[in-house]
């Protein structure tokens, strides 16, 4: 998915093609950062507030001074989609290191390193459609997951051992207890309601995890903030993740064996539904529309 | 600390103003790689072969690609410190991340990036002889511990926590047993042996701790691989850690608190004059010179 020319950094604009870092620098030596990715639909920001206030939370959880004001994020924001002249489906990358300083565990006195750039990023279609697979993996991570760090090896090592196994994502659990996936959440309906882990230091608190209850809400469907186990994930009657990048995505098949009759349950669709309603998609661009 | 102006990398050597990654590289977004610090004393290098050990050992561990065969490596790293005409105690700073690539969590298919530098890097023999004060922390790092990644966000914060404190290390625990310090082993000697964690995942198999067993062996001071809790810690007779930085350093005063009269402890001092001997340190830079 092709990067739009101008990166947005503490230093202004930059051409893609010029922003380049020194060797020592605090994400590359330490992971010593966050960041956010913010989904764009038809050219506008989506739960946009949501990933901005996560944003100067996970900064003000690593000790970082985010180098702007909330006010100031949103206009520069607001200043990177028309400077690229955004129109479609696109999503923000953006993320904030310590800075460029000699290598040395305790904190550098520098300006931190700001950079922010737009994607395009079709919807899957196909897959929120069909659903999708996914395999179940240790939660090995540290215990502060609800800070959204740089410091993401497990996360990949579990999503590339759901890509090797043909799957899409890694449901993590700690001892039996399901948290979340690698870059996702998830849940379970079971009995008409939907469970998912509460909002405690283990997981993200996901902005479309934040959606989804207000979602279900409207709908009437009780979401428990309660840790499930990989025993009730099989026996659930639907299980989807929530992410930026996924949206309300239906799980058909967990570690090989499907779930139910292998196919989107009810209640995941009506959430898919509300969800393009809230995040304003078109009709031609629903996913009710696919063939 | 002055780094060398030849950078070791993939594509041969590189004057250190013009080495730089562009915005997508794995190490960047994702801590996607490992590192190796490697102690120079005098111009040669100590412990060379246990660092190279580890390094492959680290990169089998999150299936990463050594762009070099051992033989090669050590090669070049003999080759690093010609072209930098290395004579003095120093220490090579090397890391690989997975690469150059647009942001995916699955691996990308592209080349590893490696580079290696040298820095100078006097013996903190103030610290070695008069020891040095710590804090204690949770241990809130991930599983897999014994990887020497680039993850290093909890290391990070506690050891800024440490700094703040007027400290030089933090002791983490996990429930109370102790593992390590943010970026070194630690010990206890209580009657007259030596206490340290078992090489679990858990903790870094440190290079220094692994030397420090054969010294005590040598000296016939019994070390016993044996998680110890934070109550030990309080009434052990001597408490030290161990890096390649910091050697054998002892640990004179815990949170605040002095360890037993506040001196390095008998025992610690032998492993040091152990240590020296080992590393062939000249008599006239031992710290047994320090006034």
């Amino acid at each position: 998915m092709t990067v739009h020319r101008k990166i947005l950094t503490q230093h202004g604009f930059v051409d893609k093609d010029l922003l380049t870092y020194p060797y020592e620098e605090r994400g590359l030596q330490f992971g010593d950062g966050i960041y956010e990715v913010i989904r764009i639909y038809h050219g506008d920001y989506y739960l946009l507030t949501e990933h901005v206030e996560r944003l100067f939370r996970s900064a003000a959880a690593i000790k970082l001074t985010v180098p702007y004001n909330k006010e100031q994020v949103y206009h520069k924001l607001a200043e990177l989609l028309e400077i690229n002249d955004v129109k479609g489906d696109a999503k923000v990358y953006l993320q904030i290191t310590r800075g460029s300083a000699a290598r040395d565990h305790v904190f550098p006195d520098t300006e931190p390193n700001f950079y922010a750039y737009v994607q395009d990023l079709p919807r899957p279609l196909t897959e929120l459609k069909n659903g999708v697979s996914v395999i179940t993996q240790e939660d090995e991570r540290w215990q502060n997951c609800y800070i959204k760090s740089l410091n993401l090896l497990p996360n990949i090592l579990a999503k590339q051992e759901a890509k090797e196994q043909n799957c899409f994502e890694a449901i993590l659990h700690r001892k039996e207890k399901v948290t979340e996936c690698s870059s996702s959440n998830v849940y379970i309906v079971k009995d008409g309601k939907i469970y998912t882990h509460p909002e405690t230091n283990n997981i993200l608190h996901g902005c479309v995890r934040s959606k989804v209850k207000t979602l279900a809400q409207n709908l009437n469907i009780p979401l428990i903030e309660e840790a499930f186990t990989l025993e009730d994930l099989q026996t659930a009657d639907e299980v989807f993740l929530t992410s930026s990048n996924a949206e309300v995505m239906p799980i058909i098949s967990i570690d090989h064996k499907q779930v139910q009759d292998g196919k989107p349950g009810t209640k995941t669709i009506s959430l898919q539904k509300a969800y393009e309603q809230d995040a304003k998609i078109e009709q031609d661009a629903s996913i009710f529309q696919v063939q």
